[in-house]
């Protein structure tokens, strides 16, 4: 059996192995090294561990094994804590020895320079197409709390009682997990496993978590993302978990310039834009969260809510929000209204039920009971209405001193509707521990502050349904070369993207009459010559038979004196139009991301406001109708102040036609950009009237 | 004596009174009414309590006293807890008694409808003028745990052991002071005094936190604000604060339009626009945090930064970030990042003394130890050279799991440079409860999250040197309105505020040979008429005296029809003018902000991507620069793609200028506009061409 083909294998060696060799193992407790062997017996991991050290008869009162080859047995898992220098060799032993999964410990690799590289690549040549598959480098282990695999090197595991729990941790930083063990359990959080999965030279986020999806103790998954990277094997991982309805929440790094620049540093990765990889978990249905502790305290909101099934249009949760205080309730409407959600006032109708059942509250956005709402049959009375009503899909309740007095009166409505069908959840405006944990252990989605309350519930909403996959797409050794816009408008003829009328003649002869009325533009066309504008190679603003044939003219001296040598002997011809607002769409092959396809502001806001909506393509016309949604500036074709509505279905209709590339691997287009893409008056469509495309 | 006009009489019956009546006072301790009387008791309160209520001889085993004339004596503070209705008659009675203080728990005032306005309205002429000062209505009261004040009906403050401390807490909400004391509590944090200032008909923030400024045990203000009101004693509070250093720190509500309007509901005020305020607090040298638990964290930052004096230029600050955690310091840099602040790097003199006392750091934006930082001696020595260095105004240790297993190791060498002459923080990356009280109580700023963590940096960072104060403006009691563009014109003369030259002609006669040359532009000029293009009083592109004659006639023509009746028999006439970018620039006396100034992205800019910047006015020159800098689209004119530049410093200069409306309260102009202002390219000045100003 080739264990590298087999999801089953690497599971089992990775989660469940019945033997762990540790290389370079220390005799001191208290070194790195000595750690993982501390820590198993600590934790009470029952199969066999073999500590390796040349040097040494036992290690810490364990028989110590002089080298791998010495073993009785082929370990199923080999963790290499020995220096970098070594790693290559350690490695190439457990490849020979047809060990399952290797884990190093050393850093070293292409985030130390020149040679750094080359030793990655090394690694990497090494284990590829072997049997053995590599965690690491700079990993810091595995850990299953409840089988007492407590097989890391991170200090944060000395911790007494790592609490067990549903969720899988998978994390590009090791020493992040231990924050999350901590943190996770002074929020009664426990984990199923965690994995540092450290510089993904072999086995990566994606196809680790891939490979746990059938445990049925692990109910959903926290990744820790310094960048996107294997995104295919992420892709696939996550529309796997989608379909099994196990969350996945993301804390990824890089919102802001200075700590993108930092994770491509620290992993040797090149980190991508940002809203990139943003659109990317989106579309993948995974919640990223805003705030750190919100990748705790998520999951239990996001079982609530399964993903809409492909092709349902997205929608934000229409939240209800019930308290005993105003001050508290306000907090959590603010932080959910920055964020995009305005929180659902009750409807007329629920009111009168509500004045029915004897409870009075203040009509308002929220639903605020004030004191009254501290006691158990009132702010039970009130979920009872409140949880039937049709205008929420979630109902929120704030809940103030009470909370801290008496958690049992204060959280004992909300457990009694812990298993409502319409989820509900809580958060704690004082320090309250006690009802936290009455809370969480219910199942009950809760949160110690309105910050992370609203990511949650904002990361939540802002999944989407899972759309069609790209065809996989080649990839071309060689970099990517522009075709011509005469080809380039041939290709937006095949999708229906529709642009400008266009004309090619030839340079050097006299034009034959044009099939459209003058005033027009004459640009060169040449695959060489990608940016016309740089060479003099657009000539604006033709108003007869005689201004273009001076046109071509001046074009071919244009051409001579600033790409001399180039061979360009045609023009392409178009009307000049205007429209009511210019856009740009764009189409590419993200080298992590896949197919995208992004919609934005004409000129310069695209980059000044960066307006503009990114979607992994291919879209749907629903989806691109979203798409424009986001685009702000398009606010002046949508009817401000009364000035004239632009044909924005017929730009959704162009940004799913061009998205449709994506399904289109056999023309191997590695981008295309229609810029500027013309918004004509509504009714009038849209029409590209520049187009690069690169294959 | 009158006590209305005594700051020291308030502070003391506000904070230290001798004697308190409880009117309304109930015999169960469990009801709200209750509270106060067994808070006093059991936090060992040493004045005179006095319960009234008419139909028991005791309460809570305490004499009880049928009325306040009962009394044998006046007593300093009366808290009346009696029910809505009858609030009106206990408030009289202690202004006949010459009672100072008086506070109100009833709701059912300015948020509740007519009546309740009605009655609110006959509150503030009760207390107007005579000896009494009013807290309330909606006051929860007021605490002070050092001396046993805990003169409030918030179920809170059944808490035992209040933490004494050194912040003084004024907030719009009473329940959230409860949810401050616990949180304090858990964070190491106390109090030296709490007030819930209810709706504000008498007694606000401002003055009741002015009236404390003199005790000592009060190292600084951490206020809750629901809306800004009352701006002016806010604004003379916080100038006096600025000059004693005592830091102020604000959670203000209504960041989204949804908490806005809540807050406006919620307490009966209407909410100002929210950029306003922000602006308002940071000219304040106000610290205006995102995070509600960063309200906690703040105090110890401010305290190491004091404001900078008047007329320095305000500038970010320069953070350094040490670490032994890639992964915690890399979510503390993103969290700055998206807050505007870039971590700045160790210069290489910095990195040579610290390879120079053997500390191997990774260059990079921050300085990551790895593993070697957890030992004593190597984060001591980098600190020593850390704090040392010029390159920076505040060093951030983000500490990883050792902070929570060696708490004494990881933090001593923190607290060994608390009193560093250069500021240190601690972000503590896992759960690490031991390790942040440790730091807590040394004063070392510390926080228990990223975002905590940036959000107090950028507070502290965002808060401006004060700026000249305005002077008081004449308050009218009719509505402002406009003055005609041609008197408008003249204001902005005197001002120095550049415009298009302007000749005003008669509609009805032929008309001169004008002082500029043609093409111009003809508008009606009216003070009637403030919105010329809806009469037709704009014509545009007229080429030469006949076309002007024709203009004039067209003008009569539209005003007879779209404007009849109105007065107006004058257009001024400017010529046509173009330049690289349109901004609106405007003033405008805000009735809770003040005279504030205003620079805008032209058109839908200003709309869609709330493109603007806003000061409190009149600023100089170096603050209208600022305000330059932060409109984001004046990209355009900052040579972005080789673009020609526009003159911003002429831009500035008329900001500032018109600002100066600010300390001309002769003038009584309740608002300036002017819109569009035109950049012209760098050296040509900018040019008003047209102008709105309200009398």
């Amino acid at each position: 059996m080739n264990a590298r083909f087999s999801p089953g294998h690497l599971t089992s060696a990775l989660l469940n192995p019945a033997s762990i060799a540790l290389v370079g193992a220390s005799d001191d407790p208290a070194k790195t090294a000595g750690r993982p062997q501390t820590f198993l017996r600590r934790a009470g991991f029952q199969g066999r561990v073999y500590p390796i050290n040349a040097k040494r008869a036992t290690v810490q009162n364990a028989p110590a094994w002089p080298s791998l080859e010495a073993l009785p047995e082929v370990p199923d898992h080999v963790f290499v804590m020995t220096p970098t220098e070594t790693v290559l060799e350690v490695v190439g032993q457990c490849v020979k020895l047809g060990v399952p999964l290797v884990t190093v410990l050393a850093s070293g690799f292409s985030e130390s320079g020149p040679e750094g590289v080359a030793r990655e690549e090394a690694l990497r040549r090494l284990v590829a197409g072997s049997q053995t598959r590599l965690l690491g480098p700079s990993s810091l282990g595995v850990v299953r709390a409840s089988t007492g695999l407590m097989l890391t090197a991170n200090a944060a595991f000395a911790e007494p009682d790592v609490p067990a729990g549903r969720l899988f941790v998978a994390s590009h930083s090791g020493s992040m997990l231990g924050a999350l063990v901590s943190r996770g359990k002074a929020r009664g959080v426990g984990f199923a496993g965690m994995v540092s999965v450290g510089s993904e030279v072999d086995l990566c986020i994606g196809e680790i978590c891939q490979a746990t999806l059938d445990d049925p103790s692990i109910e959903g998954y926290l990744l820790f993302i310094e960048s996107l990277r294997h995104g295919a094997k992420l892709q696939a991982f996550a529309r796997e978990a989608a379909k099994r309805g196990k969350p996945v929440i993301a804390y990824k790094l890089g919102r802001s310039a200075a700590a993108a620049e930092m994770a491509a540093t620290h992993t040797g990765a090149i980190a991508g834009e940002d809203d990139v990889a943003d659109a990317f978990l989106k579309d993948l249905g995974i919640a990223r969260v805003d705030q750190f502790e919100t990748l705790l305290e998520t999951l239990p909101l996001a079982r609530r809510f399964p993903l809409p099934p492909s092709g349902t249009p997205s929608r934000p949760l229409r939240v209800g929000v019930v308290t005993t205080t105003g001050g508290g309730s306000a907090m959590v409407v603010d932080q959910l209204g920055v964020r995009g959600i305005d929180v659902t006032p009750a409807t007329p109708a629920t009111l009168e039920r509500l004045a029915a059942a004897g409870v009075a509250a203040n009509p308002g956005r929220v639903l605020d009971l004030t004191l009254a709402g501290t006691r158990y049959d009132v702010m039970k009375a009130t979920l009872d209405i409140l949880l039937d009503a049709p205008e929420f899909d979630l109902v929120v309740s704030v809940v103030g001193s009470s909370a801290r007095f008496q958690p049992d009166l204060a959280v004992q409505p909300l457990l009694d509707h812990a298993n409502h069908q319409r989820p509900l959840a809580a958060m704690l405006v004082p320090d309250a521990p006690d009802a936290l944990a009455r809370l969480t252990s219910a199942g009950v989605p809760c949160f110690r502050s309105p910050e992370t309350c609203a990511d949650a519930i904002a990361a939540v909403s802002a999944r989407r349904p899972l759309g069609t996959p790209a065809a996989a797409q080649h990839t071309s050794l060689t970099p990517a070369r522009p075709i011509s816009e005469a080809q380039a408008y041939e290709i937006l003829d095949t999708l229906g993207v529709p642009h400008a009328p266009a004309a090619t003649i030839s340079l050097s002869q006299k034009p034959a009459p044009l099939p459209f009325a003058f005033p027009v533009v004459a640009k060169v066309c040449s695959a060489e010559i990608p940016h016309k504008t740089e060479v003099g190679g657009v000539i604006l603003g033709i108003n007869n038979q005689d201004e273009l044939q001076s046109a071509l003219l001046k074009l071919q001296q244009n051409l001579a004196q600033h790409a001399p040598g180039v061979a360009c002997d045609e023009a392409l011809i178009q009307p000049m139009v205007k429209g009511l607002a210019e856009v740009l769409i764009g189409y590419r092959v993200d080298p992590e991301a896949g197919p995208i396809v992004m919609l934005a502001a004409g000129g310069i806001w695209a980059e000044v406001a960066r307006d503009r909506s990114i979607r992994l393509a291919p879209v749907n016309v629903e989806t691109a109708r979203e798409m424009v949604d986001e685009v702000r500036s398009l606010a002046t074709v949508r009817g401000l102040r009364g000035k004239p509505k632009g044909d924005l279905e017929a730009l959704a209709a162009a940004v799913s036609a061009l998205s449709q590339l994506a399904v289109r691997p056999e023309w191997e287009i590695a981008e295309a950009e229609v810029n500027p893409m013309l918004v004509m008056p509504e009714g009038q469509g849209v029409l590209a009237v520049d187009a690069l495309v690169l294959r």
